[in-house]
């Protein structure tokens, strides 16, 4: 299978980059091959332009890129730190430019725009892999842990993504190298369960 | 007093910047003072580095900017379409750049970082207002509305603002212009009932 590896972190040596080289190996290990984006590496401009609306705009090469491998994946994980109840404003343009109208979902033929959108990527399953530093009673209680939802219904199910799963890592602050390797081993558990090496390739 | 005005979308003549217009003139005519920032008229560079994420790093000029004025506001007033239940990158990058620990918010002094934050704005009220083109019903019932959350508990009160009033107008895409006159006189309302004229020159 083909699986878009997204990942929305500044420094290479994070436990985010940590967590997506595993997510990556295990991937690559398991016989499916991996668009892998390091965004902040990459450079990607998170900034959606006013021309970049229209449906059937002019895209530069470099975004037609994107939107052709989101289109022809299988399998979608996504890996960022917790900013503010959202993804790092890298990711959340990743998300504004790739998931286009027409690549990502779109209207039925007489809607105007304001209507159920049809989602439009064929990928079964997402995975998300968030780290933060907020106590999870304090999450819960507190700030409702927006990612869930951001995540799971206003973006992957709206996209048609059926399968969703994600795991938040914390306190990522105050964690010893033990704690970090037995998560590392958690991910590269979820990857295995959720895309394992192929039926066909497996006997 | 002083209020900080952002406006986060591409288009120069959109529904936003009319809002956005509206909130300053009727700022202006109270005799307040405005920080007016059109993110995408600025090309305001979303992208946090990994090395403005330590409390004493260096920032550069732009930046400075932004915090001074963030901190001696006293009111902010926020507008932005509805993206995926969240700001556009632009302005979430506006959060992630300006909104920083020992500007913002900080932690206790035994704090590893890991705890309860302490608000750093002076600003009292916050005003967020959005556009949408999603159904009220759809709203809260399938993406349960992130976006109150998120400026609410996420960010505001994070930092200290205690006064938090937020309007959603909708449905953008099919409104008439009858419609969205009525909407910029709401907006006049709202920020003339939250940003009056100074009692001690309203005499």
């Amino acid at each position: 299978m083909k699986i878009s590896l997204i990942l929305g972190h500044p420094n290479q040596n994070s436990f985010n980059h940590a967590i997506a080289g595993v997510a990556k190996e295990t991937l690559e290990k398991n016989g499916h091959s991996v668009y892998y984006h390091d965004l902040y590496r990459e450079k990607f401009d998170p900034v959606l332009p006013g021309s970049e609306i229209p449906q059937d705009a002019h895209l530069d090469a470099t975004i037609k890129n994107y939107c052709r491998e989101i289109s022809n994946s299988d399998g979608i994980i996504i890996v960022h730190p917790n900013w503010w109840g959202q993804p790092p404003a890298i990711l959340k343009g990743w998300v504004d430019r790739v998931l286009r109208a027409g690549v990502a979902y779109k209207f039925q033929e007489n809607d105007s725009g304001e209507g159920i959108p049809l989602g439009l990527l064929k990928a079964g399953t997402a995975l998300v892999f968030n780290t933060s530093n907020t106590p999870e009673v304090r999450e819960l209680e507190v700030f409702g842990d927006p990612l869930e939802k951001l995540w799971k219904d206003c973006i992957l199910n709206f996209c048609g993504v059926k399968t969703f799963y994600r795991k938040m890592f914390r306190i990522i602050v105050t964690s010893t190298q033990h704690q970090r390797s037995l998560w590392l081993k958690e991910v590269e558990e979820t990857v295995n369960t959720y895309f394992p090496v192929p039926a066909d390739l497996s006997q």
